[in-house]
């Protein structure tokens, strides 16, 4: 072994490029006084009096959940916003998030300082700082592990179960953007075809790029509704989960089923869409169901705040899964009721 | 759109593959009752009065952190285990874990059978269960990436900040097995170079495989160390870090550092590999500092939980890094001081 006078001086020891990279990019990030400006190894949190955690982890990951050319600003605010949506969907406000990142060779600085900057954004947006983390590379593509933390009143986060027969089904927000803005994605002759201007397709593409977490209303929500969850693969298949969990039917009138200008006039024009449009993944809007005494509250409230809340069917005391209606009262079939990511 | 006499029924929205597999697979380990048995969108969790929670995230990946060809068994309890070894070096009990796992196509149930039992196995023995988890498809490499939740009585999680100088430096176990495993997997001459016996082989490349996080003490070094934390990195490079954060410098005096009988035997026939002991990564052994009055306590202790703990050099006042001296008193020096698994 080779001697040397001097010791392995501190700055000998050189920082890797791991932590390099952490320091410059995740740690303006680690607000949270418990965070340790991701110096040490683990954050803490003392859990608010009164409260249960709650708890959820999602990943996206390139070619499966966005695409490798999508901006990487929009990236990890998509990352954190699913889970966040999960949140809002359980009643909970956020207290922050632990990210895992899994980055291939081609990742270059600039992806990562404009990854980093939507991600900081939505943190201070959304209240939840970031936490904690852990940087890897992979030879495969981008992988985001997201995992957040939130609090909501003791016994009170929102279940799939809990339904009550008779319970208004609704959902905030529209239903069928993020469908159709991914279509126009894959498919460049989509937006001719379906005559869209180019503002219906920019609203139509930034739903699929940016979910709107329903945070602003998750109290509304935990006082209201008997049992909600947030959509990520499509209005129809999710609700079936909930169906399933909660031992219930339910009952959708589609042309009560809120849509944006620009999904209406896409349905318009081809009205076979409407499958893609309640069946399609990436709503990230909240689907809850809640008794017919609440419905009006619930409603003004959201809307004080910005968030409407639709009325779109009911449930039902047979456990006969979703049925879908037309206008004529009569059941719409779909070929693949449920979107998977998998 | 096609019409149907029959609503979409409960059966026929048939559950996704995704489900099944998650229902097989990963609802056995979700026996807390928060996890609602994976049925819901998050978990709940009501903290423990009094204790703070700590929060750790750790990915591991194929071809980076572990190799293709391990057995299945083993990953799922790795991926775990080197979460709760920081836990256990922060002072915290466990409480749950989240579980995102990215499956390639050619991962068949036979694997994902024994994934499963494996970290099945884990949960039960360091009382940590599953509370949720997001299964995706990947065209990389299998990922894993578990964030773990633990809980230490409030203010006292063992930071890497806290040393005093003159503070006692300790090791638990034995350092240098995992990296010698490893040169082992992937060097297939080296265990006859080295004159290994077969048992002294399977000793070196079980530790690889499977980490052993030393939760049994986790309390203990709360009540007795200054700082910890746990070496994934390599001894020096790791407490390099743990020097940084607290502004002091550490003397390791090589000839204390404890070594299985293997890596004894692997040494003594390769002095060179003294190196690769102290500097190799995949210990997840605790390096802690304790104060002189402490030492005793922590060592009678531990050894009756069965965690020997090894007094391995001292803290310095100055900043000068991190020096390994040997049985003369002079400094080693390494070519790579610190593993990184970037």
């Amino acid at each position: 072994m080779p001697e040397m006078d001097e010791p392995l001086a501190e700055e000998d020891s050189r920082e890797s490029e791991e932590d390099r990279l952490i320091a410059r990019f995740f740690r303006p990030l680690a607000k949270h006084p418990g965070a340790f400006e991701l110096c040490d190894d683990a954050a803490v949190l003392e859990p608010p009096a009164g409260y249960d955690l709650v708890l959820k982890t999602d990943s996206i990951i390139g070619g499966v959940h966005f695409l490798a050319a999508d901006p990487p600003e929009t990236i990890g605010r998509k990352a954190l916003r699913v889970n966040l949506s999960d949140l809002a969907a359980k009643a909970a406000k956020p207290l922050g998030f632990l990210l895992a990142i899994a980055l291939p060779s081609e990742i270059d600085s600039s992806w990562l300082e404009a990854f980093a900057r939507g991600l900081a954004a939505d943190a201070d947006a959304f209240a939840c700082p970031l936490l904690g983390g852990d940087t890897d590379r992979t030879p495969g593509p981008i992988a985001i592990t997201i995992s957040v933390l939130g609090a909501v009143a003791h016994g009170r986060m929102l279940r799939r179960a809990g339904v009550q027969p008779g319970d208004c089904l609704v959902v905030t927000g529209t239903i069928g953007d993020a469908a159709l803005g991914l279509l126009l994605r894959r498919d460049p002759d989509a937006a001719a075809r379906l005559r869209l201007t180019q503002a219906q397709c920019a609203h139509l593409q930034d739903r699929y790029l940016l979910p709107q977490p329903r945070s602003a209303i998750a109290d509304l929500l935990g006082r209201h509704a008997s049992a909600g969850m947030d959509i990520s693969d499509g209005l129809v298949g999710d609700l079936a989960k909930l169906c399933r969990v909660s031992g219930v039917g339910a009952e959708i009138e589609a042309a009560r089923v809120p849509l944006s200008p620009a999904a209406r006039s896409a349905v318009a024009c081809d009205p076979a869409l409407i499958e893609l449009v309640l069946t399609g993944g990436d709503d990230y809007e909240v689907l809850a169901t809640v008794s017919s005494r609440n419905l009006k509250a619930l409603q003004t409230e959201a809307a004080a705040r910005g968030v409407e809340v639709t009325d779109i069917g009911r449930m039902l005391s047979n456990r006969s899964g979703v049925r879908v209606l037309d206008r004529d009262g009569r059941p719409l079939v779909f070929a693949r009721p449920s979107f998977s990511h998998f």
